[in-house]
């Protein structure tokens, strides 16, 4: 059964439990659980990873090349300056989404800038919790990783 | 029925016609066709559009405002600097999602920057034309501009 | 009898329909009208035109050239980019002022910027709609258009 | 009788006798008298202020709070640089309106930023002397301060 | 018989009526004229093309994909920010010349920078209206468009 | 008993035996018992930790929500890029208060900059480790995080 | 009798007065005489001093060479932009604590560089008037001008 | 017989030599040669020199004032930084042309500003060696130096 | 006798007194005495005046227009940020002479900025307080404002 | 016998699997064991360690301290902005020489600065896994760290 | 008898021929023999030298270590960006003094940008060609080389 | 025999002569002569050349091509803005590599730039006179030019 690893950064691990009048209600294993439930409809496995340590999830990365089909990410606030974890998903052949629960461009000027983006496939940015299921969605689809 | 109007900016006309290696082979008008096809699906009418010209863009987004649930729109190249055109998506009180076929972060520098992402509700990006699909997925499911 | 032209640029047909804490009620109707009717007093003819193109705008420039006496514009957001827009005003020999309803320096800094004042005689910047008023009156009073 | 304060900044007191191209042949004492004399005529007191000394211009501005309805300032070069300035004129609650004389747009790059404009109800610039008239009216018209 | 398009943007139907010293007495309309006779005493088609709407400009370009075998472009002040206009460039297969009839080097510091240039063949710049026949002689003879 | 926590960040393990000239000759457990010693005598639970791993300090951080009533913290060269050491001081509603040993202005340009700054309550710079001891004070005095 | 000068700098007069959300409640008088009563429990001389004016902010700064031990200043805006008011601190001997009542970080971004710091001893920011304590404290415990 | 001087900077000499598909095929001396003959034709004398010292640059430039008519000029790489041949240019009355065979704007970005385009009367970019060649049809047709 | 006035702005008075390894040991009163018997030598009236003010240095640069042929300036820290000290020698017909007494060239990089050098005839750097006395050479021998 | 702690930063542990282009296809072990058996050679112990954790690498770096003689760190992408790695190796006395694989000159532009160089002994840059031979070689003959 | 080197830099050798308006009408040798003359007066010999090649200025700078006792350059344009030149400076003992001809802070923006300054004595900037005897005085003033 | 070319650019001559602290005490002439008996003792000649003009070194650096294997270069100062010396770099087909005597990256911020790193094989930066050994042991070990 095709794999899908979705990572989750610095500070994920508080969804739903402060702020959330940015973030939303649902803690993460909440939004896990319902991707989990979601890839088994799908006939995929989902599997997911939390830590606030840029070196775990670095090694998580390297880890699912040959493992892994799609990566679903949110590097949280690495996502401004964290070049290794950029060449991390570099390294590997494996593609990845990178996700945002809220509308970065409608916050703090340093959170417009992705490190990260160029060398994902594509973004899903500002749409909640539900922007993981269009990020699972869209690996289904399009990113013709099972075919 | 709810109303969903899909935007598309200057250029867009040309897709499948040229440089198939950064936007793909579809047309505008299958692109379109099965955006209207999905959305009756759904129980929506999608209705599209398509400009080079700002101010007919502007035009058509104040139209908007009480007759359509939702906006799609992919700013092509005004994304980068039509103040007005961020200023007119400001000015309705239909949320707009903005959709990128290919991922602006993996080309020109200036690609990179959207003045008009901070007046939308989220941004979809590099999913190439199946990004409208999904989101189409997130207007009917995260809006709540149908409840 | 004197002609002062009246230029708003895109979005402002909207004046009054949205955002009234930034733009006030008055709608864009009732401020031309107002503007007519002070002309009249002033033994002036007050035109106005509106239009979310920059090109119509331009081209209503152009045409100012000889049969117009004076041009009150509010270029919207078309003031921080517009280079042709600013041509079009350095083009003709017929004196411009400037104008705008919010003051521009409380608000997102892209707003800060002008790329058309150098080209005008003067701004009158955050009176609200009675802005156009003051620069009809200034331009009885300054311009020595009429003399 | 409601009560205007005019604030002049350094180097104004040379007006009229300097510069005439770029400032006008009018001296500040005759800028002033027809001031006090316009006030007259629309039922206020207007009193005129001007200093060299950013901090004697700061005190001026401390003792309006309370003893005067509306300020009208032209900071002259301290507008490009004194945040002190800036933090006495929000210090108090009398609204106050930024008036330059000459286009300031046209001049020097440094000229074209204005640190106290965020913090004054709105801007009159390159109207020449006759800015300050349209600043007296619009403070009659449109602050309500003696409502 | 090949066919050249020439492109003029925004202002440039003022040539000859303002700014003399920086554009020079000639008409468009004796530009056009002059550069038609030439096309035709060279073997070429030479049709032009002016507009101050960017939509129409891209409107036009993309119809000359398949009808015409060259493109001499005048962006006019779209020359400095109007991405959609170089896209539109980059959207067809035909070769385009940027030609700016005044040295752009010698004006306001904006005008240096061509964010069309990238995408066109080459540019002439600074020789008045004699550079469109330059451009027209760069056509014949280094495009190799027509062999 | 109320409880503070005294969060080192970075290369604070070193203190007191590299660059005396700079951080003074304490080391970082004879700064952690003056302080528990200091807390003691104020009534308060004094808790230290120190990590080299970015990780470890915003996991830290996350735990004492609930469990600790003010944070003390000397980020170490996180302060200049660890935007989610940021995050993660937001993400919880324990006040912080940000202290450097040494005065960071006087050093390389880099340090100037501090991204915790805004998310913290205040700032305590200078002081050599004396630093410690004025915050502790400040948070019993200004905080009221014990009333 | 050791002694302390506290130098207050422009606005710092109007405490207490106006933007009690950013600066307290709290007059300068009191916040001076606590200062003064808490040097006598210290066995201090405190002298306090306030101007809007950065020239008499410099006299006083001179004039403490020889005759105060240790200087607390909050230069107010002057911090931003008076490198003559550095200048002045560099030119004598005593040593200067910088203060900040508010969080200069969570405000303006122009709050955030301080021209003064690199010649000061340290920064206390964000503590309200308190910081003025903090820094007493400082002086006595760290700076060693009584030994 | 008039006399045009066309002059090459830094590495020209390699032309042909190497990169070819950046420069061409054709060597310097080809060139040359047929910017000599091509002279001979329209009744001018063409002078070539090439250096890659900008000191003898300056010197040929000094040199050519009362002996030459026109200067064609490509800078080479000190196009992008070169004041000193910027004021040789400026220091003679002879009009200077600049020419770069290659799209400068589609290289490095360093290669996109050129500091002797202000002092020069235009430029030609992009069209390879037949560049000279419309400069030298340009020099004829529109410097009117031999008339 | 023609007269020439020496302006020292703030912290000058401080001279002699710190910091001479920067600034020497001679004190601003030695200075200006041997000034002012140099100027007897040479026929000339020297009149000094010091400031830490800059409305003061203001006021007395206006009071020179009429009755003094020409100023030497040495602004203190006011060379890198006051404008409107700029304004005031810009204000007046007598010629003023920038001085320096450090190489401000070699000290922070704030210092390498005058923003009244281009309202200067001329400057002299670096050479101590002797550059005072070859500004005055300056004045006799270069400004003609005694012929 | 002297000791040599060669660093390896994140990612470089999936050397000589991905991107053979940029880093070659040498495994990371292979590389250390040539080091080891390298070191052998030249009588001194050579010990790797690689970690993609910021954390570990600065515990790594302190611990050196006293038991190593000299540092070989090729820091991945923390090269580009971990503040905190450069000021571990500032904190010890051991002499460190930063290693890159690849030409970083040639690559992405954040690539181009170091934030820790200034830190170090000097730089081999672009030499493949070779570069490590040369800073063994450099260890040896010019840090006379084993004299 | 002491020796003076006087070095003209690129260009200086038109001094006089052309652009009277911003360097005078004396030639280069008129100003050299003036000079050699009043150094023969003040018991020096002075000895010029004027190239275009920053080379051929780098080689007599070096070769006036052991045989010059001061310098005076006008490195002419290279003085904005010959770091070379710079070097070259400061690898000799030999003081240097840095003149200009014009006042550099009214002209071209690039203009006022000194790379050589930091390692010259001083600069003596805007006072024609008399600004070398006014540099000569203060080698014989000021720098103490013949002591 | 394969041979190596050794390049040093300005003020390189003046080495082991000023300045020890930075570049060390050896001269120019040993650095050379080291090498060449290096290069001997490797089956190298080793060729040196010196100029303090740019002009010279690319001269120089056309003639290689062809001649020689390897470059090793220091170009000095050339180093930070002579793209015209890149330009020749790149237009041979012989590898070069960087070397600079001192580390760059601890000095002026001038001197972290390298515009002609990017066209080189790799850089040694730091070692001394000992990074021209380095180098010419990684052209034998790494560039296989003589294979």
């Amino acid at each position: 059964m095709p794999k899908v690893l979705v990572l989750h950064g610095p500070n994920l691990n508080m969804l739903g439990k402060r702020e959330p009048d940015v973030y939303g209600h649902e803690t993460l294993d909440q939004v896990n659980n319902r991707l989990i439930k979601m890839g088994t409809e799908m006939g995929l496995t989902v599997e997911t990873y939390q830590s606030n340590h840029e070196g775990h999830l670095i090694d998580r990365i390297h880890s699912a090349e040959g493992t892994v089909d799609a990566i679903l990410i949110n590097p949280g606030a690495l996502t401004h300056y964290s070049y290794a974890l950029r060449d991390a998903l570099a390294s590997i052949a494996v593609p990845a989404i990178e996700v945002h629960i809220s509308n970065i461009h409608q916050r703090e000027s340093f959170r417009e800038r992705s490190v990260t983006a160029p060398v994902t496939h594509g973004q899903i940015v500002g749409f909640g919790t539900f922007g993981y299921e269009l990020a699972l969605t869209a690996v289904v689809k399009t990113l013709h990783v099972f075919d």
